[in-house]
């Protein structure tokens, strides 16, 4: 089987390195191309490829599988230099962060293909290019998989293949539901940590405020790292969802500063930062996805933030917080009454 | 010599640990104290302490320095209750993150003492308690050292000598110097995150989103799993300058929202989100503190971001996105026109 990797920055070669490993061995040879000439020369280099390509039809042609890993904006143009030579039995699929646009043009360029349908692997990290390529990449991360209308059976399930074969776990979604859930957890996540970190870098303190800096603020900013590319092409190919999200995380900012503001508030303040911290504790070991109902006997999921809050230090500092012994009712009235005059 | 530590969970336990390493092996006696008896005991048994004490009076009375490692609200009861047996020749510091309130606390509690000291070793992890207790906690942190107007030379040297023996970069500041620059770095960040958290968490789409949750997303909210406690606390007594970065950051989200939102600031977004992932890099590669002037002759300081725009693909990229050539420029005048529609 032939497969073909248009785009062999990062996600093209950890693709193309994992196809042609041990578990495939002499069954599948992967040829490449990259607008960039001496990108997939690389790609070869580094083991992700059989074979460079030097123009898109070359390598589409003859193939039964094609990949586009290119930037997200330059898969349209994939797409138009491929239709004339691409075989109507081959299958072919992206891997692109955003799936609306590229599922429209699909039905565009390739009106009547039944081999398209899109993917997103979930995947990367913040070195790019093929000699940052990683075989093991994709390793338990979602693929999620957005077939169209046409996509045939046969299309599905070479790219259930794909994910399987590189150790991911598919997930089937359409295209626009795909957009508002990544908007969500991915792309105005991505865009939050570049509005922070330059609004720091702006401000006239960053000599000392970068100094100041430790792993807090750096992993909070981390996603202003990402490819400049890649994130102003996720940005202008999924406005409106990433909007959406942009304006429900300010609107959650400006509660919050509310609570931070008004010292009649800190018990509201207190349980927020707690539910939020227990919950990201459990979402961190694992409690994610829709949960089973369970019964009372004691599953991981019975044991909720209420529970939480009814045992022991919690309990001490809620108190703590609405005034709970004489004492330090009346050393935080002190407190409150300085706060309030200070803010 | 004596030192007492009072509070004895992550902070005050890595720094028993290692006041008790093979640098100072036999010249430093530690005894601590925490409100909860069995934190002060694994804190012994982790090897942080000597002695356990089992009042606060009891481990501050004869000891040459005290360091107040209790969350930030605990510790003006701290010095409440040891003030009457201090001796004046100790040296007491804290490891509070925030400072005016402290140094408030100190100098109304302990209005003649030259031993005053505030302090704050900038370094932490998500877990918490003398069980995660690490003797190289503070290894190339800095440790920002406070002192009041009445420190004494000795206790500056003393608290110099804490931070220097547990690995730490000492940095001087005023408390409300201080107090500005970490709500911007540190405090601002971490409420955000539990603002981004906290809303995602509510969302109906939870289910699905945290199935697409990547490490992207659990980096940016990492600082939403900061222990309760002492989020709160950081978040009361540091209320004006976090407002104050809350307010920078919200407007900053609102400028790139708008951005986002309008096709004809294109440039002006990539050229952000450009600028944002250059500076990013060279910040994580060490970029920091204030630049000494270079001349031209290509110190790393010289190559900026504009410079970085001038070189190869950015300028490519940036051609495509301000429409460089013909056929980029129709199919970026339908896609725009489309974007608009949909927006």
């Amino acid at each position: 089987m032939r497969v073909a990797i248009l785009g062999t920055g990062l996600i093209g070669s950890s693709i193309g390195l994992r196809l042609r490993g041990d578990a495939t061995k002499g069954r599948v040879e992967v040829v490449g191309y990259d607008r960039y000439a001496d990108v997939a020369e690389r790609a070869k280099k580094v083991g992700a490829l059989d074979q460079v390509m030097h123009t898109p039809q070359h390598a589409a042609e003859g193939a039964d599988l094609i990949i586009l890993a290119t930037p997200l904006l330059a898969i349209r143009k994939m797409l138009e230099e491929i239709a004339p030579v691409v075989s109507p039995q081959a299958v072919i699929t992206d891997t692109g962060s955003t799936k609306t646009e590229v599922m429209r043009w699909a039905d565009e360029l390739l009106p009547d293909h039944e081999g398209f349908v899109g993917g997103h692997p979930m995947a990367g990290k913040t070195e790019t290019g093929p000699q940052a390529a990683d075989g093991k990449l994709f390793d338990n991360a979602r693929w999620i998989i957005v077939p169209n209308t046409r996509s045939s059976e046969r299309a599905i399930n070479a790219v259930l293949w794909i994910a399987e074969t590189v150790g991911a776990k598919s997930m089937f979604m359409d295209a626009s539901e795909h957009d508002a859930y990544v908007a969500a957890i991915s792309h105005m996540p991505m865009l939050a940590a570049t509005a922070m970190f330059s609004m720091e870098r702006a401000s006239d303190a960053w000599p000392e405020l970068s100094l100041l800096a430790a792993g807090g603020f750096r992993d909070t900013t981390r996603l202003a790292g990402t490819d400049p590319a890649m994130a102003f092409d996720i940005a202008v190919t999924n406005r409106e969802h990433t909007i959406h999200w942009l304006n429900r995380y300010i609107g959650a900012l400006i509660d919050l500063r509310e609570r931070v503001a008004a010292p009649e508030h800190e018990e509201a303040l207190f349980r927020q930062i707690a539910e939020a911290s227990f919950e990201y504790s459990a979402f961190i070991n694992g409690k994610v996805g829709r949960e089973e109902p369970t019964d009372n006997a004691g599953g991981v999921a019975a044991f909720s933030f209420q529970d939480f809050l009814a045992g022991g230090w919690m309990k001490e500092k809620l108190a703590e917080v609405t005034g709970g012994d004489e004492a330090s009712r009346s050393a935080e009235f002190e407190r409150r009454k300085r706060m309030r005059r200070e803010v």
